[in-house]
């Protein structure tokens, strides 16, 4: 994605001089979030190094306040535990548990700035409060209080705040699920108003498409919130779903940068308004997808009523259906093919052959050997162009679609797994994503 | 120590039949206090087989909160942690790390629980609350409130306990130094008004010796807390001394058992207060501790004021001296000959060569090797003799005396370490202290 010449974000930051003009205001310090996952913390080393880049931001006269997740490796093993003594926890005790990984690295941060002269102190969810709903193991975020966050900026302390969770309404730790620490931070980042939320991880950024693939695959310099949101949801998994819809919702502005590079105020991808991006991508990524499974209910008999008969039991066992396409074969019989998480598939088979009977369908076939491959991109809207393009391109390739989903700004479609590589490749190339120096190499 | 036949422990505990008549009043549940140390629950599998002994008890009919320590080694992890990052760490954030041991514990004995059919639930010192004063990382418990431990009980519910920690005056994180979950156990026992406070560990009772040095160490059933106190302080470590203070004032009763050994109403030894045991031992126990630096300050000119000029400096440098004797030796010339922990010497040295030239002595000595062995017992009060028996029954092995210190309950003599083992043996059988299947063998 091309920047024009001055950026929009760089004239709002001052980078030159952080006490510069910003966000219309006189002398405002800038406030950030910093995030860090796991691996960012996962040794005592690793903890000294992040505590010297936070070093580096205050010192910068930044008003700074930090997330962390839990060292990596110490989740899996509270969750192993748990799991040992009873495969169905109950989530509040599970909670208690796992919610300690993040309380140690939050404790272990603020020792580990205090060493470098940096007045720090930790914050449990309960402490700030961070407050969930009751939802325990998997809880969502209600309200965040910045008070006692801003008043530690007010006075040059950097609060250090244990990701991943808060407190329920009954006064018990909540935590916010797998990956709830981005969201956590864009939570904290809405709380104390400020004005980027920076998620420091093992990649550098955000790409068009996943590097392992396509070699090509370029940084994304911007990305809007909604382009993000559908990668996140269909694959890319820089970024967790959750805490990109909550900072589109509370206008956060994310950044996603490595916690083990050298960076500066460029670095990294930046997830903002579309508004904030003056010359615009039409096709922002390419995601793709291998958790679906596909299932085939063949030969029924066509009646009004056929859907529903089908994807109502399904729907009452809370089994998502994702992609649905309906064929008609010989004979006025009908056929209906949709795909579903390959971890509902056992379950999606039981429903249905319990609904034979009544559906009297001839044939249930399911398959794994499928992908969904993703195009992304706010162009998407406007440009009907587009979606053409990606069928022509993957029929060129000889390769069968066979089943097609598509939402505002996205195009899916399911082909055989065999094909990913290639796939994603020619439609990469088709979309003028190529970064350019792997182009002349 | 013998027992009457009908000891009053089991005329008010009901053993046979749990809904007996208990502290005058009729149908009264018995409410008791769990307590498991890190070894006890450092494993999984141990953290079951605790819920197995919690279950039992529960099933008797019987009200109980547990207390739990964190898992083995937890403790000492985190600690090394925080001392990489900081060896003078700050202590609220040391406190924020090394709590979250006992956290996990209490959420994995509560999910231990609720896998075997008992309804439980953990709880942080914070969510209780335990409130301590603000002196993080030994803080002092200030107050506990019962009410939501007691609404759990009253619904049946077992309340498992985060030991170890409580919730300071800032609202932050507080732990109460090492060996704090005894103190938090009897803490909830009473605040729980429970009727015994069991402190189940690694080893099967409380002994008149250490049974490692002197094979003829008999388990105590009952002794009362100012001999335990005693003992604490001077070396036995099955009990923290601030745990035995606590019970004291707050009398409640302690029992110290096996966590890994069948146990029964009869197991272990119990705490008590002095007016529940009928017939009273004179001597409860005798104790050793290897944690005595010697200090000699020899040749000093004898006039008024010495004593001061020597300890004055120590105090104003938070120095403990323990033991203490005064000696005249050749041309009225004294010798002042005391007593301060290991971990202290350094220090004092420093103090006293500084102090030199105002005290005018000749010679500064030190020395290690030594051991202090002490006779704990409440016959010591009425009982002149004892004294005489000690100082005979060392005499009678050569064992030169170099520094006594008396309590009310204790006599406490320095002597070289050499003679550790000899000395205690003696003490035992003169004290008339030996196992009598021992003596059979």
């Amino acid at each position: 994605m091309s920047m024009p010449d001055t950026p929009v974000h760089d004239r709002l930051s001052g980078r030159a001089d952080p006490h510069a003009v910003m966000h219309g205001e006189i002398g405002k310090r800038k406030t950030v979030v910093m995030k860090f996952g796991g691996t960012s913390v996962g040794t005592i080393e690793r903890i000294r190094n992040v505590a010297k880049r936070v070093k580096a931001e205050h010192d910068r006269g930044r008003r700074v306040a930090v997330v962390v997740s839990a060292m990596a490796g110490v989740t899996n093993r509270m969750v192993g535990y748990c799991a040992e003594l009873d495969p169905l926890a109950d989530p509040k005790e599970y909670d208690a548990v796992v919610a300690a990984g993040e309380q140690v690295t939050s404790g272990l941060v603020s020792i580990a700035l205090q060493a470098l002269g940096v007045k720090a102190r930790s914050f449990q969810g309960w402490q700030i409060p961070l407050v969930t709903d009751d939802a325990h193991g998997k809880a969502a975020i209600e309200s965040v209080d910045g008070a006692a966050l801003l008043a530690c900026l007010d006075d040059g302390i950097v609060p250090v705040v244990a990701g991943f969770q808060g407190v329920g309404p009954d006064g018990r730790i909540a935590t916010l699920g797998r990956g709830g620490s981005d969201t956590s931070a864009v939570a904290v980042a809405a709380a104390i108003n400020a004005d980027q939320c920076d998620i420091y991880t093992d990649v550098d950024g955000i790409y068009t498409t996943d590097p392992r693939i396509v070699k090509r695959a370029k940084k994304l310099d911007r990305i809007t919130y909604e382009e993000m949101l559908e990668l996140a949801s269909v694959g890319a998994k820089v970024l967790q779903t959750r805490s990109v819809g909550l900072a589109m919702r509370e206008n956060v502005r994310v950044r996603v940068l490595s916690s083990f590079a050298e960076t500066d105020d460029d670095s990294g991808s930046i997830v903002v308004d579309e508004d904030e991006i003056m010359e615009k991508e039409l096709v922002a990524g390419i995601a793709n997808s291998h958790d679906e499974a596909k299932i085939s209910v063949r030969n029924i008999p066509d009646r009004p009523g056929i859907a529903a008969a089908i994807f109502d039991p399904l729907a009452a066992a809370n089994i998502n259906v994702d992609m649905i396409v309906q064929s008609v074969g010989v004979d006025n019989m009908t056929n209906m093919t949709f795909t579903v998480s390959k971890a509902d598939e056992a379950a999606a088979r039981s429903v249905l052959e319990k609904a034979r009977e009544y559906v009297q369908y001839g044939e249930l076939l399911t398959s794994h050997s499928v992908v969904k491959i993703s195009v992304v991109g706010i162009g998407m809207r406007s440009n009907a162009g587009l979606a053409a393009r990606m069928f022509r391109t993957l029929a060129d390739r000889g390769i069968n679609v066979q089943v097609i989903s598509t939402s505002e700004i996205k195009i899916s479609v399911l082909i055989d797994s065999e094909y990913t590589e290639l796939a994603m490749r020619a439609l990469h190339t088709a979309y003028g994503l190529d970064a350019k120096e792997e182009a002349d190499a």
